[in-house]
């Protein structure tokens, strides 16, 4: 891997991510040296793939070139490599471009779709976890408008024109909504000989309620919100198979449909090598203590989606959202330094800062610890939020620029076909 | 196809390039039904895919989806779909979407890459003449860098770092100029562990000066800035052949480089099914007559790089570029209405507007008929006109924004390798 042998310890993040971004800026301007792995050159925004997906935003907006964040920082290298499977016993990770020892090492791999199993869905449904992974849906949403203009066959067309979102958390919600104004303001202009009225969007939730560990107030108005755009939420129904052409359900209804797009789940995104006893079989995550350090290793730590710290609070663990994984990169950071100063590590502790979703133009719902609120300020606040959270000023002010945009000319302008999906790239998911 | 027979006469457009566009503008607002087919959902600005492929821009914000641009024309239809063969005789346009009859044919289909039957060339070569070809080139760019880092073999590395451009015309001179820009202010940052001094661009072109067809003014002052930038000018060379390894010349010098791109010829996009005589088959254009009909055909015309007008003063008739291209499409669609009020038709005159090329930050050269000047202002003469000829208030004001963004910070940042070339999408070059 051509990484030079110093006279200072070497951490070794997998993934930049959240957690393991976090995880790479809290080494900065330490005796350490930091190499981060990561199988694209590039840290996703993942909060706003799904405008992406909807013609709302470019993809160059919304990541962030890696090398370029560290441009400036001494001992820092990036490899752009898969990790293969780490060695604890030899304090080795190896990757598709040669093995790397470590002293210390940060597995940040994040998290990917979770299918449970399901075959069938896992090869014909959509998942929307990476760029590349967008781009597939926009593509396929309007490759299938187009095919809708060819057919004479009703069923046929009503099928091309039907979406169907499994999931009706954050992910699914916002993509609904953004499906949903495209339906209002664009496509019918885009499409003027087809019957836009024939576009379904159906979001199914298998549980009794919409963003589910957000507030029952702001779960009921993203599904008010939701309503008045036109989306069928249906609740209490579960997806039971999908063979391309049928969604079939545990209820009476199945859906005939071209798009399905499956964010019912994520599992972290597991790594070869470690102790069974050490992985939660289930979930894929990997076992941590309170300073998020793997059991049974004291120099391997997990941070982020792919971390369990179950507690008596959190039996499941934290949620698998950009905030945990923030504070768990930056505190393993700190602890790292405290440990090579022979100082005291400290404990995790989650500062819940609250949650948000966003369901279209003035609608959002908003839980912050000490007040909910929804509706078009909650919708500002979501954009301001998202927009200070983005990487690098060039990326604030195009994503601006589209908002605003975006906003006033009921528009979302990126619906370029760049790669067809449906025809050349179906077997490449990168 | 599912396009309505109506009392209104059928125009027929196949391509959205900058002919076919314009022919299509020119025929809005008339009892004309149009249909525009082309193989992208979206207009390419093609002047400025050098700087997609070199990270300065975002592939959405040169780009312009076909049916927005006609969202509210009356009697225009967009299909998207590939044009297999026309049929004359039986005034059909066969498609990969079906038939479809026409009563008045635009061939606007543009040009494509020409290796001048060198399989070799072609299938080692990267070519960029659409948006995904662009994207390939600057994924593999980055993707040999990161490379490049891995090996201890200098002569693999130099490979990697050794960039051939075979071309010296406009897009030759442009991609040159912004990777030595790339070489200058970004690559030395984002790979402080390879010396970048490695890196070599050469430019290679088979007469002796660059930008044939510019001033001779125009054409040294090229070659001076591109020398100033660090590029290695080759004149009078001739590529013979690549095989992926070593670009071999007629002359003594022999290139080992991982990365060719070929910018040393267009052909016209020919489409089957005329006559024998009406397509010069080297250029693989289409011979027209003043009014840009096809010989032998009243109801066909043929407009921009496709067409061939060849006159005394043009003998190989007018230079493949967007400015006849858009005015041949303006005046086919006047010819078109005046046939069908049965007025007289007008035969073309080029109104040559100039030219002009861009090396690099504050380093242009134009050649307007009246004056020729280079420098500073005439980069900034660039730099408005092609601003002012993107579609779109958006497009305009999101390339204005990394403009200037990459001016004050010396930067290109949207180097995300979002798809892989070199590992996954090879095959694919749509």
């Amino acid at each position: 891997m051509n990484i030079p042998q110093t006279s200072f310890p070497r951490v070794v993040i997998i993934g930049g991510g959240f957690a393991g971004l976090a995880a790479a800026k809290g080494l900065e301007e330490q005796e350490i040296q930091v190499v981060l792995i990561d199988k694209h050159n590039y840290h996703t925004f993942q909060p706003l793939l799904y405008q992406v997906a909807t013609g709302g935003l470019e993809p160059d907006s919304i990541a962030f070139p890696l090398r370029k964040r560290f441009n400036d920082v001494e001992n820092f290298y990036f490899r752009l490599a898969e990790v293969v499977k780490i060695h604890p016993d030899k304090n080795i990770v190896e990757t598709t471009i040669g093995d790397l020892d470590y002293d210390e090492l940060i597995i940040a791999t994040g998290s990917t779709t979770n299918f449970f199993g399901n075959t069938n869905i896992q090869k014909f449904a959509m998942e929307m976890k990476s760029v590349p992974q967008s781009l597939n849906i926009r593509s396929l949403i309007l490759e299938n408008f187009e095919e809708a203009l060819l057919t004479s066959n009703i069923d046929e067309r009503n099928a091309l024109m039907n979406f169907v979102i499994v999931g009706g958390g954050p992910t699914g919600v916002e993509l609904a909504g953004a499906l949903a104004e495209m339906k209002k303001a664009i496509l019918p202009k885009d499409y003027p000989d087809l019957d836009i009225r024939q576009m379904q969007i159906n979001l199914i939730q298998s549980s009794d309620c919409l963003l589910k560990g957000m507030s029952s107030k702001a779960s009921e108005k993203a599904e008010d919100f939701l309503i008045g755009l036109g989306v069928n939420v249906w609740k209490n129904l579960r997806v039971l198979d999908y063979d391309g052409k049928t969604v079939t359900t545990n209820g009476e209804d199945n859906f005939r449909a071209e798009t399905v797009i499956w964010a019912a789940g994520v599992k972290g995104q597991m790594i070869d090598g470690l102790q069974q006893d050490c992985v939660i079989e289930r979930a894929a995550r990997i076992k941590v203590n309170e300073f998020n350090q793997v059991e049974s290793y004291t120099n391997i730590y997990a941070v982020g989606d792919v971390a369990c710290m179950s507690s008596e609070k959190n039996p499941y663990g934290h949620p698998m959202m950009a905030q945990p994984a923030i504070q768990q990169g930056k505190l393993v950071a700190k602890n790292i330094i405290s440990k090579f100063s022979n100082k005291k590590q400290k404990e995790f502790v989650y500062n819940d800062k609250g949650s948000m979703a966003t369901i279209g133009r003035n609608k959002a719902v908003v839980d912050l610890p000490k007040w909910k609120f929804q509706g078009v300020f909650a919708w500002f606040v979501w954009m301001f939020v998202h927009l200070f959270s983005l990487i690098g000023f060039r990326n604030k002010a195009i994503v601006f620029l589209n908002w605003v945009y975006n906003y006033i000319r009921f528009d979302r302008e990126t619906r370029l076909i760049i790669r067809p999906y449906k025809k050349k790239n179906k077997e490449i998911n990168f």
